[in-house]
């Protein structure tokens, strides 16, 4: 696949600039051995909060990678920039029209090559994102497939991201859908992994596992993700 | 760039399967120097005109595309396809609705590799496309290039096309907008190419110009465009 910046991370931390961490969880996480910490929210990330986790997270060298969902959490200085889209939305704002006005008023300052879209598939109706983006969430295999293979394949989009945000998916349809996705994307998977047994499931699936709400609610489960996730089998597809 | 199948195309010839062409006006399009002819239309398109143009142009060694805007006229046996996804409208559908439900009833059978998207931005209001889908034409050049940036360096279209069908566009928006693509898209602008005269100026602004409608209108025109682009001074941006 093409070489970037986020390439060959197979398991990532979500941290959400709106909810609280010690100083000693944000070291064992940042410690753990994850490839990347990634920085976003759905709600309440104010451009003061990013910042300051942001600062706290570069204390340490993991890459640290900020996801863009509003003008007001775009803070430079991370290592790379996730700009998601949706893709699963008839509401076209939520596709590419804010993102777009955010590139009309700063445009300028954008990193380009640490920039990067990421197609995400919303797949759990109840989650804020879906809400909010108004995404179709009850999609069958077949119409992620399609989705999954016009994002990957025919737009090329960098990244294409399932969501279950709130509750563990459903790991045969990710894994039919992932293995169609195109060998130059890289495919994500977040949404309820709350267990090293959830997140071999989803490693054996996608190429990427992001390991979020756990990190608040059970740490030792959230850290033991990191070797089932470097320990499950997973053979990549080759387009 | 990537290197993709369309890569170092300059000029192209768009062929509508809606209008007529005499043996002798093909005969002289197809043996022009033309890098490519492409096969398209925004009406009356359907599987027989399109397969019937198709084995007419196939006699020729020029290489020959298909610009795939409506499940109807998709048909097998062609060099490449283009999905055209509309980037300015409100009308989700026309981003990739349509372009996703092509691919769930028929995906099987795509040739992956010789597939691509074309983003365009539709900047003639008066054109049939920007009716069929609701596109916002009137934007200004910094709307037109934060739109180019999107398409092309977050969410890494292989192809962004500046059309403005049935007239001349705005040749300084277009330099400028095109000037701020991405270096691993190609972009593409047409309408309203006439004489080598704009067929030079358009050429100066973007990597590759598709001369149509004065094929059916000005033959002679149409063929003095061939050279007009390909002697055109153009410094391609390195993103």
């Amino acid at each position: 696949m093409a070489n970037e910046w986020f390439t060959g991370w197979r398991h990532v931390f979500k941290l959400d600039p709106d909810k609280e961490l010690t100083d000693e969880a944000l070291d064992a996480i940042c410690l753990s051995g994850t490839d990347a910490i990634m920085v976003g929210g759905s709600s309440g990330v104010t451009f003061e909060n990013t910042v300051d986790l942001m600062s706290r997270i570069r204390r340490y060298e993991v890459p640290c990678a900020l996801e863009v969902s509003s003008m007001d959490g775009a803070v430079p200085g991370f290592d790379g920039y996730f700009i998601p889209m949706v893709l699963n939305t008839d509401r076209a704002e939520w596709i590419l029209g804010h993102q777009t006005m955010g590139l009309l008023e700063y445009g300028t300052f954008v990193p380009w090559d640490e920039t990067a879209a990421e197609g995400y598939i919303i797949l759990n109706g109840e989650a804020t994102a879906a809400k909010l983006s108004g995404a179709n969430a009850g999609l069958g295999t077949q119409e992620v497939i399609a989705l999954t293979r016009m994002a990957t394949r025919i737009m090329k989009l960098p990244v294409v991201y399932f969501e279950y945000s709130g509750r563990f998916g459903d790991m045969e349809l990710v894994r039919q859908a992932a293995a169609q996705a195109g060998a130059d994307s890289r495919v994500f998977y977040g949404g309820g992994i709350d267990s090293a047994e959830r997140a071999r499931q989803a490693a054996e699936a996608v190429d990427t596992v992001v390991v979020g709400n756990v990190i608040y609610t059970d740490l030792d489960k959230a850290l033991s993700t990191v070797a089932a996730v470097k320990d499950a089998s997973y053979v990549r597809r080759n387009g």
